[in-house]
């Protein structure tokens, strides 16, 4: 790391707004929402219990037990953990942050923890907005976050099978940036992409850029190498399709770190786009605007980019006062673009050709989000997303109920918007915002109850309890009741044999959460 | 069963050729391949041995042990299959048939099996033809061949979702019939479409008609229902995309029978295609055809047809003497077919456009085929096929390669010729058709290790042993050697757990094969 991470919320410490800025930029945001204050709180101080292991000696380079790499490797990028961290909590600080540099250190380590009984709680970007990269020891002796940035290398490029050997610890821009050298792009970018990294959405199951095809990290990846804890390599032949047994590759996607350690990936990769085509779309309603997304994916066209943002959400980040369509084709998809516009114009769009206007509003709003939510929290606004996926007959009443359980208790103050992230021929996923006016300083206790009522709404209408942001320990109640529980004890028993001592993250998907 | 289903190769009684066209089939065919004769055998009469066990009377009007159901459910279609059961040869003949007509009855025979031991082979069209459906007894008292095919009706539709709940026992026709009443249709056409089912589609992750885009069963579903041999009901919630931990459904896909029977699954239907547009291409060299289909995925196009045939199989199938190409495109794909055409073009592609010509007797070849093998057996030719998948920069490696090895083994007589039958953006999948003359009665000892030199060969080329044939008993040498040992052993605990008496399946992905 050779920039250092702020040790709560996002982004580094190198590019934090200074005091004034901080207060302006409160003050401002204060008068569009209608509540927070400008009177900005600062970040409390790092105190941390001392770790509770000794460092072998034989792992001095590749461990640290820093106060500030413990810091930041004790918690994920919900807004519970940037409250949290803000105000000086670390309940789960590792007791040490081990930072291998080649699968042998990261071998070495596992092999640390086996003996010492140490929790490992594999880290890509610490990304994770449901608890999945907490070091939580459970009944074990201690925590070990195993952050693997070191590993950020393209190591082979079939440019003629358009595929690249990928080093899991590579965030989304040093991927990118390696790849770009050879003409070629990964094209996943989830909103985390500045710090997230391809073993953490393989992990998860993260879903990027595209809004229709290849939405979801599992759609992308030719092959997995992993090591388990007993130090045995986990790897699947690089094909493009195969229909010998159960994939291998599903399995470790998704599995969210607690089977295996995932060190390096084949991926699909592709040109960079050279034409595109995009529209900003607004609709008479939300509805009107489902519709058209509905028949624009069901007639088999496939954009790129197809969000549809709700009045309320569009109005909040300064992108207009109508629902509205950001739309975008590439390459081979922009044959599809009259029939698209077509669509929406059935459904009442009023179209605008062109990245501009609402569209380029909402993106730069979207990627600005990650650091507007430290404001938030300095500023007192209660500030959260959660998403879910669903089928067409079934969102509607959906978006409803669950937009209904959140505003019933949030009590009278702020709002839930929703956007849809995700179209598929059979579904969406919604996407929902909550700004409440924070209780400062009792943040978490008034968050839990909210995202409860949230949770129980998602199942109950039908939805999953995740998209895209995974399980972790915040959806498990929800999990393991949505997960087939034959599954589940098949599952079990496959995790006992990989990691009989219960090592990797527990409570992730399995044990205590 | 309303028809008769023949008790060897393909079909049913009723639709069976006379003597006399039998002959005359024989001496053209004789005459086109040079090999063969026109002196047809007639299959060797049923003679089983008697059952081991006995049925219980609550079973007996759900299962059968007549000797008619008893052969024709003792193996599946490979050419082995045939040819054992063409010469009276049925070493695995089921104790019982059970034919159950819900999910209680099946739940019914299950605990009878459980109780007395018996292996369970689930059953959908008897069209595997890698031995997945051989009732193997393995160390059982003997073994039940649980026909699912009273269960075949499509239970809802949601047209919104373009979704269907669907029984697992519902062969492609019955399945299309009850669909096309709502004006929609799976359009999952596999070779074997007139027999198989959607169950058997799930288990083997069958791959379809799309040549392109969702050509695996596993693309088309949204949920699964399964139940395991102690009763338990494993059921997936209906979802277009979900990041909730590992798919259950990946699970059960390609799980072939061995960890739990699947009883019904939604999928995702469409309507059926209002435009097409197709070509016939001919290219100087397979290796042109090959960087076009290449070209043309790589483009983001989607064809629905993408078959490459090459000229030594367009020639055994009349389909003309060059290497052919068999390209359509349907509804909003229709918008690349020009883009298409021109990347056949840049690699000398003579374009034809239309259905006719050398695609028609192609296509017409395609479904024949499961017949005209009958016929070969009967006039001592040896007919089989096999497939595989890899990247594009090992396919021209592995085309040779494979072919080397089969035409090594087969001597001087004979052919093997090759087509790809699915494309992929960084890969292909080829598909062998092996002729040769037959030593009659010695067809198995024949045919052995032919398909042990091409099995090792596909295996060093990088490919899969199987890309949508599954792995039955027939494929197990090499599908051990591919999978990823952690995750065997992972999946050996998971089979244990849900099937601690090893009932389903026997030597079917796990086991003595």
């Amino acid at each position: 790391m050779s920039r250092r991470r702020k040790h709560w919320g996002w982004g580094h410490e190198d590019e934090q707004p200074s005091a004034g800025e901080l207060r302006e930029a409160a003050a401002g945001l204060a008068a569009h929402l209608g509540f927070g204050s400008a009177d900005v709180e600062a970040p409390a101080p790092v105190a941390l219990d001392p770790p509770r292991v000794e460092l072998p000696a034989s792992l001095r380079g590749v461990a640290t037990q820093d106060d500030h790499a413990r810091a930041v490797h004790a918690h994920g990028s919900s807004y519970g953990d940037v409250v949290r961290a803000f105000r000086g909590r670390f309940p789960h600080a590792p007791d040490a942050v081990a930072l291998p540099g080649s699968e042998d250190e990261l071998l070495r380590v596992l092999a640390w923890c086996a003996d010492a009984r140490l929790a490992v709680t594999p880290y890509g970007g610490g990304t994770s907005v449901v608890g999945g990269v907490d070091p939580v020891r459970g009944s074990l002796e201690g925590a070990v976050s195993v952050d693997l940035s070191r590993l950020d290398r393209v190591l082979e490029v079939d440019g003629v099978s358009r595929a690249a050997l990928i080093e899991a610890g590579a965030a989304g821009p040093r991927l990118e940036e390696q790849l770009s050298e050879r003409g070629l792009t990964l094209r996943f970018f989830p909103q985390s992409f500045e710090l997230s990294t391809l073993g953490g959405w393989i992990a998860t199951r993260a879903a990027g850029h595209f809004a229709t095809g290849p939405t979801h990290i599992d759609d992308l990846v030719e092959s997995v190498r992993a090591v388990t804890v007993g130090g045995d390599v986990w790897e699947s032949r690089r094909l493009p399709g195969s229909g010998a047994g159960p994939s291998p590759d599903r399995m470790l996607l998704g599995s969210e770190g607690t089977l295996a350690v995932v060190t390096r990936a084949w991926v699909r990769v592709r040109p960079r786009p050279r034409e595109r085509r995009s529209a900003s779309v607004t609709f008479p309603s939300f509805a009107a605007g489902c519709d058209a997304v509905r028949e624009i994916v069901q007639s088999g066209l496939a954009p790129a980019n197809c969000r549809l943002v709700s009045a309320r959400e569009a109005a909040l980040t300064f992108a207009g006062d109508a629902d509205l369509l950001v739309l975008g084709f590439e390459d081979a998809g922009v044959a599809g673009f009259d029939a698209a516009v077509s669509c929406c114009e059935a459904y009442g769009g009023q179209v605008s050709e062109g990245g501009g206007g609402g569209s380029a509003a909402w993106r730069d709003a979207f990627l600005r989000a990650p650091y507007l939510r430290d404001t938030f929290v300095a500023m007192g606004v209660l500030s959260e997303t959660f998403e879910t996926a669903v089928t067409w007959d079934r969102l509607p009443g959906l978006v409803e109920s669950v937009s209904g359980a959140v505003e019933e208790a949030l009590g009278r103050a702020g709002s839930v918007t929703c956007r849809l992230t995700h179209a598929y021929p059979d579904g969406a996923a919604p996407y929902f915002t909550v700004l409440a006016p924070a209780e400062r300083g009792e943040e978490e206790a008034q968050w839990g109850p909210i995202k409860a009522d949230a949770g129980d709404a998602v199942l109950a209408a039908g939805g999953t309890i995740t998209h895209h942001h995974a399980v972790g320990r915040d959806h498990r109640r929800w999990y393991d009741a949505q997960r087939p529980e034959p599954f589940a004890a098949a599952w079990r028993a496959a995790k006992a044999t990989l990691d009989p001592d219960g090592l990797l993250n527990p409570g992730v998907l399995w044990g205590e959460a």
